[in-house]
Parts: structure tokens; sequence; C-alpha cells
């Protein structure tokens, strides 16, 4: 089972394949989506939507994971991140991949088993789950993989439970 | 010159062409691209795309315009809606369409030369510039027919100061 592990974002979006293979986890290849600021909205969210598509289309995941966004008081960033989130689901659909929608509590608990667990832990337990070397960079890789590792337990249990 | 107007939304995207010849308006087409509630919002998002697309490949316009969005508490809504504005702006930027964005008051002082017009003036003020016997239904569709009004006139002026 592969899962494409999403942290969606206008200037940068982080994604990471995690493939599990008789119950070991190891990653396929990881990194970010840059988009240049100089660029409109439009252009970057083209831009994000031809990249993702093209690794999905290498990559041929089974399950996309995103995290589910929380906003406090600042709604311009998240008005961009929305429209981007809203071009990774048009992907998605356009591939038939099914999708996963995790709160950032929910990441941590599968990862850690721990809800309020830090950004350090979790980056570290990704490191130690996908047998990594050192935790992988930047941060919005490694946020990516947390999510991948993450949306694997939530669609494996899924699965048994639609087979019940 | 064409405008594509566009009211953008989850369950309903109302559209409307504007054509502007020898400074008369008219109205090519317009309507709403409806999503079943029932289907996911990735698929929803899927055929916005699609219809949006189509819409513009028959049509050709030279903009397109939309309104911005303002929110207050409701953040599940926006959340979709963004998100359906995120496709909406991918398909521009495909299309390589430039685009227009106002805020609901430069639509409305457009159309009626008033910003603070309401809702059943901005319908006839829209029904009267474009000739039409009746105000265009349904009321998404009407609103995009607003926006493309104000987007064309918005247009007109970005391009003469581009020419000084």
């Amino acid at each position: 089972m592969l899962c494409l592990g999403i942290d969606p974002g206008i200037g940068r979006v982080g994604f990471g394949f995690v493939k599990e293979e008789d119950s070991v986890l190891s990653s396929l290849t990881f990194g970010c989506i840059d988009t240049d600021p100089g660029l409109s909205v439009q252009d970057r969210l083209n831009l994000i939507y031809d990249e993702l598509k093209s690794y999905i289309e290498r990559t041929v995941p089974d399950v996309l994971a995103m995290e589910r966004l929380f906003f406090g008081q600042n709604l311009t960033t998240a008005e961009n991140v929305w429209q981007a989130r809203g071009v990774i689901l048009l992907v998605a659909a356009q591939k038939r991949l099914p999708i996963v929608e995790l709160t950032p509590s929910e990441v941590k608990m599968a990862v850690c088993g721990y809800g309020r667990a830090s950004k350090v832990q979790v980056q570290e337990m990704v490191r130690f789950l996908l047998s990594l070397k050192s935790v992988p960079k930047p941060d919005d890789a490694a946020d990516a993989l947390a999510v991948a590792i993450a949306g694997l337990s939530v669609w494996r249990l899924r699965r048994l439970q639609e087979s019940i």
C-alpha cells in the first residue's frame, strides 16, 4: 500500500510517499513543490497542479492523505492555502485517488501515540519509523511524511471496517 | 471584449458571459454549474473544473472576473468556497485568461454607481444594461453577470493605464 501525504500551501507544498509492506514502512520519495512568490496566485496554483499530477503519475499511490486546516485570525494566508487545497483535491479526483483527511492531533496520535506531541517528537518518530538516517528536510516534507504514515493507518482501518 | 463573470461556490457556481462592442453590453450566455451534495468535495471540484473548462473552450472570453470573498464566522462554508475558487483560478491559468478580482462594493459601484446598492437594485441594473426582458435567474447567474459587467469596466481601465 502506498500513501501520498501532503502538507498544503501556496508557497510550498510538502509531499511524501510512504509505502507499507508486511507492516514495514519505507519512504519512496519526499520533497516540496516550491512556487515563486513573484508569480500570480493562479500561476502558482497551476504549477502545483502540474507538479503534483506528474509526481502521482510517476509514483502511482493508492491513497492521498492531507491535513485538515485550522486557522485563527490570519484569513489572508488561509485563503490561498484553501485555494491550493482545492487544486490538490482536484488532482486526487482526476486520478481517482481516495482521500484521507486528518486533524493535526490525529496525525500526532498515529505517529507518536500521543495527540499533543511536539513538532520535534513527530519528526524524530518519522525518521525512526521510516528508518532514515536523519530527520527529513525541509520541515514541510517531514510533515507530509507524518501525514502519509497517519494516512496509511486510517486507510487500513477504513478498509478493514468496509470488509466486515 | 468578452468577460466571463463568476460567482464561486461549491454547490453552485454562477457564470455569465458579457460582451462589450461599441460601448454596448450584451449577454452571450449565463447559468449555473450545480454539483450534487451527495458527491464528495473532490468530485464536486472535478465537476466544476470540467464544466467551466468546457464553457471557456466554447465561448473563448478575453478576461475572467470573480468576486473576492469575505466571510464572518462560517468558516466551514468558506473552506469549500475557497477550494472551488482555487479550481476556478487554475482553469483561468490553464486557459491563460487574465483575472480581475472585485470586492462586492466594487461590483455594486460599477453596475449601479453606488457601492451600497441592494441586491434587487443590482439585478434590475443588470437586466437594464444587458437589455434583457426579465431579471436573469437564478440569483447566482445574475450575480455572475453583474461581476462580468464590473469586470469589463475594470479591465478596460487597466488596459488604458497600461497603454499610457
